[in-house]
């Protein structure tokens, strides 16, 4: 599991850099089996938040919502538009990505 | 309550047809305090599954991540795309709005 997710993240890591040298804050990979941490650019305290409550709570909150109303329906991509920041969120099947912006 | 939603239904009569001659599928306007649809194009069912699930599990779940993330933060606006439709969700003070397009 570990391999693949080191694999795509060296894979974009071009991308990454582009993405960051906009108006980014930064962001979180977080694994999916056992949400945890796997790559981010924030201190530990805000990525365990982000991956804690996000990527953990939300993100699942959501595919359900999404499976309930519709149950041939799948949730892609979710953007979370705040007073602050902007949160984009991509659930993939072995890990999530969060960028703030 | 009931009567600041119609007024703001009627003042927004005009956007909201222009909204839906463009790509959309239907919307739903629900009350946040009764949690009941208060307008819609969708027929009951489909109304009523959008306000259970997204109007009221999904938007206070979201609020409480985004402020359990930073205490100082409010959630604006949410959109959700999923492999058949995108939500856009605005929740307001009294009332939530969702798009299904």
């Amino acid at each position: 599991m570990n391999r693949i997710l080191e694999e795509v993240i060296r894979q974009n890591g071009a991308t990454v850099d582009r993405i960051l040298s906009e108006h980014t804050l930064g962001y979180v990979v977080s694994d999916n089996v056992a949400n945890a941490v796997a790559e981010t650019s924030f201190d530990n305290t805000s990525a365990q938040a982000i991956v804690k409550h996000l990527n953990g709570l939300l993100v699942s909150t959501c595919q359900s919502v999404v499976r309930d109303i519709d149950p041939a329906n799948k949730l892609c991509f979710m953007r979370l538009a705040t007073r602050k920041f902007e949160y984009l969120v991509a659930p993939e099947e072995y890990f999530t990505i969060t960028v703030v912006q």
